[in-house]
């Protein structure tokens, strides 16, 4: 997706006053963004956080330390503007829209909540699929429809896309696996925080459903509908749509990063328009393994993707995608405001040749 | 530094809406602001960059690209506000204030720049002591005083230091060469661009110049007065300074942090007020050598430091510290802004042998 853009985009980064390629990985996400809108004008004027939440039946079987109720109620606290995804967009001067994909009790009366339920939380995919293909088609197109229906609203030129779900760090580290056929103890990790008694039940139950559910690595919705949840299949739904306008993305941890897999498994075209927020710590506890990079960072290897942050952070909600979105203004920025050497009258560097002396 | 303060700050930390410890670094970074501050409000309402310039007489010998007209040049292009970092400052709402460490021509008629000139450039440190012992302690309470007229004037909770000045960082890669007694292989980068044959003539200058001036490693003063440069100087009286009042500072890059390791000799508690922005590109090329970590790692490694940011940048003027400010920021509205468990009526985890099933 470089060519013609990218080629303008670099003649300009190299007349800025300062030394050629001096700014890093700034300079390339710029060049990114000018190939992702296909103009020279990469300035970001709007941002929206996308915070996708639901339930999952796999929580039934213990792999998280807080019960499913607390799904719901970070959903009345994303609403009121307390958790940490909300003060981090504030932060970004990004506003935050909050989607029900499925938790289990709906909440009533609450308009500022985008409904888009599939159901009452996943089945445990442990006994049973977590959903049908039907489902999974259907979180695909509601997901698409979150993006499209607030950038018909009021467009944006950058989404960054979390989630909440209690249990989703076990269906997201499902889909790893049977994405990549990579082992679960490469790939699990802790979620909000499990002992080592709960991280090996995490990983047993999740090589077991691999077994039973036997989902098909080359059919993206298979896996979705086997081991998924309504909230990575949205996920997956609104980059996919984000993409066919062509804004930029920021996938926001680990969890997403399954729904940014599962995207670009079914159109991979579509990522080349993803961002990936930051390297999660999410993974196997790098202390007691040899697996070097694990979990997140394996994952995000595969993708051939360049994390911007590294905080060993892992928390979700949107909270890397906050963060970082600061990172892709910043080289906006840069690109649209500073001097060259022309118009500031600094000198280019000299000929090797004619250094003094 | 920790003690009473870091205790109260963590048990804030483990009562808000996430799972203990998920915000990684955010975490510890807002510890380490209310022990520095001894506060529990940590806000971050005024941030500065200085940002002190000065001429190298080690120029003469071919170590930079660039002509030293450029340092002169790139002062009046931050006054416009036409350079990286105040495009990067501006978008972290950061003021930024330029400081005259010593150009070779004087900016006349120039009121927004803050005239702390030590002489027209260091003199040629392959050739003699770049500054007097006299003029390196005037760095030190001139970049002292520049920080303390600031803070007189408005106060500011945040700072950020960097700078500008052709043939500086093989002034910085002589003086951690000099302090931590290294090989200029392992330190020495490209600086603004040299290619393989400008690199080695850079190692071979700073290696000879190692041999002729002979500093004491363990006098700061010395191997500032004999290799050092005048922004150097005064970026490390900026640090000593800022710790006096519990300002926390962020170090911009390669340069400063030569500064920063100083500051930190000179006086070891002032090193617990500094923040590392990022760890810089400049270094040995990591493609052609089996160092690793290399250059400004290496240096970073040694002073037990934890760098924010690792976006491949190697352009100073505190442009590192202007995009790190916003994690800085980050930390501290986390810890002032999010609601806890109690306040926003969300359970908190499960005792492990109560879990589901």
């Amino acid at each position: 997706m470089t060519g013609q853009w990218g080629g303008k985009a670099q003649d300009r980064l190299d007349h800025l006053t300062k030394p050629l390629g001096s700014l890093g990985k700034i300079e390339s996400i710029a060049r990114r963004l000018v190939c992702i809108r296909q103009s020279m004008d990469i300035a970001v004027r709007r941002k929206v956080i996308f915070t996708f939440a639901a339930d999952h039946g796999i929580a039934e079987e213990g792999v998280s330390l807080y019960p499913r109720s607390v799904t719901g109620q970070m959903v009345l606290n994303f609403l009121a503007g307390g958790a940490a995804v909300n003060v981090l967009a504030r932060l970004a001067g990004a506003d935050v829209r909050v989607i029900d994909a499925g938790i289990i009790e709906p909440i009533p009366d609450e308009r500022r909540l985008i409904l888009k339920r599939i159901g009452p939380g996943t089945r445990n995919f442990l006994v049973e699929d977590a959903m049908t293909r039907t489902d999974a088609q259907k979180c695909l197109d509601w997901g698409a429809d979150v993006f499209l229906e607030e950038f018909r609203q009021i467009p944006f030129d950058l989404a960054g896309v979390g989630e909440m779900g209690i249990g989703n760090s076990t269906s997201a580290a499902a889909v790893f696996c049977a994405c990549l056929g990579c082992s679960p103890e490469k790939i699990v990790g802790r979620g909000t925080g499990l002992d080592d008694t709960g991280l090996e039940k995490k990983r047993q139950t999740i090589a077991r459903a691999l077994t039973t559910r036997n989902p098909d690595s080359t059919d993206p919705l298979d896996v979705l509908s086997k081991l998924g949840g309504f909230e990575i299949g949205e996920m997956a739904g609104c980059f996919l749509a984000g993409a066919s306008k062509r804004v930029p993305m920021l996938v926001d941890g680990f969890i997403s990063t399954a729904a940014a897999l599962l995207a670009s498994r079914l159109c991979p075209p579509a990522g080349d328009y993803l961002f990936f927020s930051h390297c999660s710590a999410e993974g196997p506890p790098r202390e007691n393994s040899k697996i070097r990079p694990g979990g997140h960072a394996l994952v995000l290897n595969h993708l051939k993707a360049n994390p911007i942050l590294d905080l060993d952070m892992r928390l979700g909600e949107g909270t890397g995608a906050a963060l970082a979105m600061h990172v892709l203004e910043a080289a906006a920025a840069i690109f649209g405001q500073m001097a060259t050497f022309e118009s500031a009258g600094v000198d280019e560097k000299l000929d090797p040749s004619a250094c003094e002396r």
